[in-house]
């Protein structure tokens, strides 16, 4: 199969920095008549790291995406055992599974922008522990399970249980925890990690936990944001990908700041969940680099 | 009927500046005991004009609306011949209708921000000159009506006049023109003056007309915008309600900047209209006040 | 004399929330003929508290300010033992003195504005730790003290009543703290509270204390802020009466924080400071309510 | 002389786009030991051309800027006749002259930043047409002209001739019109191009030439800006480096929004001139690739 114009190779790499990597990746794209269409760089200074991004138009390699990744691992195993690197397809579509609850939002959101073709990734299923969503859900074409979570510890257990099943049958680049409400057991966030992607309803660090935006009441703070990280078994603590912040004032009640906040939950997750899907994020420590 | 403590009635006024205008209307409500929870005042020196919108508790009041209307009609009469107001009540849902095409991320950003109660309204039908968003439309359980729109003047105007009748059935308050594609003829530009609603993806004044990303890319600006203005005959330059912007740069072509200017189409239209909706918006000549 | 028609008499007051108080006060101006340019109002939900701020015209009044004073004094007085009211002269330049350090880029910031009008205020003195600065203060025309700070504790208590003295001796209508780097003593955060601002290079209450942007580096957030506040005895925890933020990436070192943070803390301080000099700040608890 | 660990050398180059650049510049670099701190890459699809800005720290290069020079005017050589490139380097200041009027934001701005070591510049002189700011800009220790600008044609082509001389001496890396308010002659546009900075006080393409907020109130925009762009013979339609944004209302008179547009003049001219210092900012046609 000949791949089409429009479909490219994304490679990221992220290793410890010295000289010449640049050139030694930008070499081995050239020698096979690589064109490079985007091309990110990011030398850490503190922790003496190095990242990179890579897209290559897929038809102007003499070979296939194995063959690519056969040869691209030997590069970096050059760059030693640290070395983390991925070569990804745009042509084979990212699968997505979003868990969600009865604050739909996000939900309508993202359902919105993979209609319009926003977002490049097929939602498999949603997960919802309410059925309120299944009609429009449907609507979509995309397959709804409804998994209620009972207020018990063992019921809890069992629901997540089910969730895990749902979601690891599609084998998903992207678990999106699209304002689900129910925090993940430590097993889960563990097996999901660099996956799973949550939408916190504050500008992190302040206000973790519950009710962010009654604590932001309270303080009175004249901003209010969202956050989308990488889901950690330490609660609103994993790796940062995206913020964003509205502006409110003394007018705003609490329940004005829930309602614009979620002009800002919606556009941080559809962001940190394009880059996330685009290859754009790579994570380091508690940190990531964002090739935007 | 009582009304429930959520209820409010809003009144507006604008007419020429004169002193003591403000106590006027402060002092009819407090007559009545009117218990007053915003109030918005703007005297623009310019044109010599004074605006206001006051929301007051409808169970803080003795007498209903009609009866408000009526006594806030002689305080108006006493405010001179040019003095234009309106009272509305939270109470009764305003209706709209939204006129819809292809690019879909306005309306199902409406939609969805419907179902999850953000904004006072009733959805009355969605209007599309194409069917492919019928289904999902249906499923948030509002009607949909299919009017093509073919290429020659004759079956526009056939077009346009179905548009007109299944508008005007609902008697709407207000008419969303969700990227619908379409230049509205003068005569129902007219009709729905001050009621109906576009968003124009450009930053207005700047890319009037077609293809405003494309004249964006062109100039080499650093920020795309949207404009959210009631239509007028005058393509394009009807009274701003709300604009914002969002940052590019060098490295996003045109189609980055249709998708990426969507952003901010979809948030600049929500708050436009929801600001109609709450009755925020004062039309002056070709100039809004709004009492955000 | 006669007031120019760019005079203003501003009357701000704040008091438990009940019905009538803005037909009372609007009655009060109207009577005698106030011409109101600007209004606003709040009426808190959480606390039941009402809050205002209302621009006369002075030349529409027939009386002096001492006189409106005592006028409004009633009106305050009948709203309640609770009721505190403020009633200024726009005539009347406000006075501020300046405490700095060698972080001189809020300083420089402020010196620009005032000369070029932007701000109502005399700067009647600047007091420094450091003397670098002296030369282009003086060369705006205004006085610089120098007050070195030691390490030790008397040292300090030492340096810090010479500030006392020098502060208080021009009675200043705000002491602003261009990024002074010393802790106020409990007795002067007392002795000056309402009137002295901070500006914290971090978006409070993320961040508390020394070197915020160390903090946000090593937590990886996507945007940095500032937070210009009241100075309580309690550190950074302030009322807050202004607060922005500025996007960051990966690239970014803690070096280019500091650099880049200074926009935004020159830019919060200002505007912080503005409002504080046009009585637009009203403090209530630990929260502001601020008519911009 | 050993250059310091924080030297580093700026390598910018643009030309047609082909394949293997990236491994020529990184092979060429990685050859002779270059340890690359900084690097961006842009592959621009409209006009096939491709833009790179390299930053290497000077003391991992075993041969001085002289020699880098010659060895990468060869490399350049190679990549075709249309090629144009610069090696600059930060241990050696770059010089600006300044164009200042009586507003004096803009100057006051840059000055401070100058002083507190933000921009990497050395301010050669300052050229005002007014003589107000002449004990500011000295107590900077900068040198200050004032060449006065009279109303008629003749007075003003002598002043120019002036301005012209005064500037040209410092052979300055960035003439910066800081609101110079005098519309520069085409002779001096060509002479200086590539290397004058003008800010205009509106979000262009919007509102070109004379009282740009002016034309902004009357046409009641939401938002009012202002652009950094080089100087070209046609006003105002220059290459556009940075711009911004900053929300109005109602309530902003044209006044007020002379006021608040200062500060995104500053900034937005800070930060443009900010990149344009540190080679960041190339020229292609009418558009610019900034490399922030």
């Amino acid at each position: 199969m000949h791949p089409s114009a429009d479909r490219r190779y994304v490679l990221t790499l992220s290793c410890p920095d010295t000289t010449g990597i640049v050139a030694r990746i930008a070499g081995f794209l050239a020698d096979a008549g690589g064109w490079i269409v985007e091309a990110g760089y990011h030398s850490d200074v503190d922790t003496g790291w190095f990242f990179t991004r890579q897209v290559v138009r897929a038809d102007s390699l003499p070979y296939d995406i194995d063959e690519l990744r056969a040869r691209f691992a030997q590069v970096a195993a050059e760059l030693g055992a640290q070395a983390s690197w991925t070569v990804t397809d745009t042509g084979v579509p990212k699968r997505a599974v979003v868990l969600a609850s009865k604050e739909m939002h996000c939900l309508h959101d993202l359902l919105g922008r993979v209609a319009a073709g926003e977002l490049p990734v097929r939602l498999e299923a949603v997960v919802g522990n309410h059925d309120t969503l299944e009609p429009v859900v449907r609507a979509h074409d995309v397959p709804f399970h409804h998994v209620p979570f009972p207020g018990d510890a063992e019921g809890k257990a069992a629901a997540f249980a089910e969730v895990e099943r749902l979601v690891d049958k599609h084998e998903p680049d992207a678990v999106v925890l699209a304002r689900f409400m129910q925090i993940l057991p430590a097993r889960l966030c563990e097996r999901w990690a660099g996956r799973a992607l949550n939408i916190h309803h504050s500008f992190l660090p302040s206000f973790v936990g519950a009710r962010p935006y009654h604590q932001a009441h309270a303080r009175g703070v004249k901003l209010i944001g969202a956050t989308c990280h990488y889901v950690t078994a330490d609660l609103d603590a994993g790796p940062i990908v995206e913020q964003d912040v509205i502006r409110v004032d003394h007018g705003d009640t609490t329940a004005d700041m829930v309602r614009r906040g979620r002009d800002i939950e919606r556009l941080v997750l559809a962001r940190g969940l394009r880059w996330h899907l685009e290859d754009r994020v790579l994570v380091h420590g508690n940190k990531t680099v964002v090739f935007r």
